[in-house]
């Protein structure tokens, strides 16, 4: 077992990394004799929580499963919590615990966030993207019909438990959009990491343990130190550490509007904007050529998309970037390479680069 | 003008209180030039918002009117809002103004906490309560129909401006409401300014400028002062200073609660609390009977209920007190004086005393 602590600002909270961990009730002790209330979904419901509470000494009762997706992301599903929560009387001092993937753990830490203004939670994230992102930095939130992750709040776990066999149910593509994630933190700041991925892709898409283990711990150890710098993405105006963190999401945020969030996992959309983001990087001359090449590649391997749906042209993409929110007061802002390895913030670059890129990977 | 500046842990804002403040465009002066939204009710947007924008130098069709009073305060209209500033493309670096009385402080604040993880937001307040009360301590939120402020964030405003000038267009029964906490300050903090509050009390109730700007100062200054020490009510488990704050909320909820938070203003139900608070302080031997005498007259004669509703008996009382979100895991504790201006939270007291003051508070 791997255990990572997070410093934050005012306390720090361990993530344990392993196999097996759901059930060694020892590492869930500073949880003991309090109440206690979980959160999951229907498809993780079966799988993993009764184990769950046998280690929490919990009542299994006292949980409740939520229809699995990203629909349930919803201010109304936070209504629906807030009253369990009420009727359960769950005390200021109690403990919300998020068993799932990032939907469940956004969801359910937002509603500790703002439960009789912020209880405590803990997270048991079940799926790699989970354990590799929303474990560390605190995001939590829910979607708008106007837009994804528009109703939030910074609320940081207690403690992060992340059991690497829950990876073994599951489904493949859902690894494979996890995956996606691990390759962003190679490329955004660690290109040691990057070719330690390359080496041990086969590992990792067999599910190895080590491999598994070290690589969300490489990926939550690059997330804290970024946080760290930036605990609410407030330096330089949301420009500074912290969204070098959404390398690719710019271009991926366009792919999931245009596809409405159904058709692509959110890792998938985030593959093809780390190929965009590379690409455009070597357009501008920031990164050879061959490294942009040498992603596309990598991704590729890992069976991800390196190409936009088939129907969403360059103008469309222009618009839907134009929505994202990482635009402050109307100028749009990328995450690029300079070079690969290094990642950097910036409304400053050759706008035909950018259109040649959207060209090249809209055409067919 | 008194200007009050409030030290929080990483940055300090300012408290603007006086007559005529709502026409003075320099005060707003940290706020030009960034994109602004409005929020609202239909009483107070006839009366102000015309000024307001007028000294923002925004446009007034960047503004929402709620329909009046608490049930305003849901995730529904939450929902509401997040829609309108998206669709109005306020940015992350915009601003939320909340101009009106507390339920829109309340709600304002909290969608401020919330929208794209949180924005800055600005408290106009135009009520007395909303004026000593929510422009200190960074309480927002919204009820839920289980419970009252149940659901919420801490999030500071940036700047408040209290012109006393909109108490004149405010209902009477309004004004002695925020009459109630501004005796609570003295009550539970200040012996010398309960002394001036019975002296001022009828240039008060005259609306007299200076009376009323100095009575708003004195109460957010006791107020920040006590936050100060306790930013998110989580010293002691709760039972910290801030906590002290609650000098007669509990009693007062029990009554809200009975009236189904329809028939009492919050005040009113305070007004009655602090009488029993004060009766109970006595009971136990922590207070004078004659000091609980005179802050019962006192509240008296500023017109405000030292009664309970008609029909809630003592059994009922007791009840609806168990419900209190203060009980931590299950104790009923209460903030009491020990003596008159010096509060403390307690759940070690005579529990007979309690069911003395139920008794005689609400036999005929």
């Amino acid at each position: 077992m791997n255990t990572l602590h997070v410093e934050l600002a005012e306390r720090r909270y361990p993530i344990h990394i392993g196999p097996g961990l759901l059930s060694q009730p020892q590492l869930l002790e500073p949880l003991r004799g309090r109440p206690l209330f979980v959160i999951t979904d229907e498809h993780v419901k079966p799988l993993y929580l009764e184990r769950l509470c046998a280690s929490l000494g919990s009542d299994p009762a006292r949980a409740l499963a939520l229809a699995p997706g990203e629909t349930a992301k919803t201010l109304a599903n936070v209504n629906e919590v807030m009253g369990l929560l009420l009727r359960a009387r769950l005390p200021r001092d109690g403990v919300l615990v998020a068993l799932g993937g990032g939907v469940i753990g956004d969801l359910v830490g937002f509603c500790a966030a703002i439960y009789q203004r912020g209880i405590d939670f803990v997270q048991v994230p079940t799926t790699l993207l989970a354990q590799v992102d929303s474990s560390v930095g605190g995001k939590t939130g829910v979607n708008h019909e106007l837009g994804k992750n528009m109703i939030g709040a910074f609320h940081q776990p207690q403690l992060v438990l992340a059991d690497t066999d829950t990876l073994k149910t599951l489904p493949r593509r859902e690894l494979l959009a996890g995956l996606a994630e691990v390759i962003k933190y190679g490329m955004l700041g660690d290109l040691q990491f990057l070719n330690w991925i390359e080496e041990n892709l086969d590992a990792l898409l067999k599910l190895d343990g080590e491999a598994l283990s070290y690589a969300i711990r490489r990926s939550c150890e690059m997330k804290a130190a970024i946080v760290a710098q930036d605990e609410r993405e407030t330096v330089s105006g949301g420009a500074g550490p912290r969204a070098t963190l959404n390398l690719g999401h710019t271009f991926a945020h366009a792919i999931e509007t245009y596809t409405r969030y159904t058709e692509w996992l959110h890792g998938e959309a985030v593959a093809t904007g780390l190929c965009m983001a590379a690409d455009l990087s070597a357009r501008l001359g920031w990164m050879a050529q061959a490294d942009a090449q040498r992603c596309i590649a990598l991704i590729a391997r890992a069976g991800l998309p390196v190409k936009p749906p088939a129907g969403l042209d360059a103008a469309q993409f222009r618009n839907l970037m134009g929505l994202d929110k990482k635009n402050v007061s109307g100028r749009l802002r990328l995450v690029l390479m300079k070079p690969l390895g290094q990642s950097l913030v910036s409304s400053n670059f050759d706008q035909a680069a950018l259109d040649a890129c959207f060209t090249h990977f809209t055409s067919a």
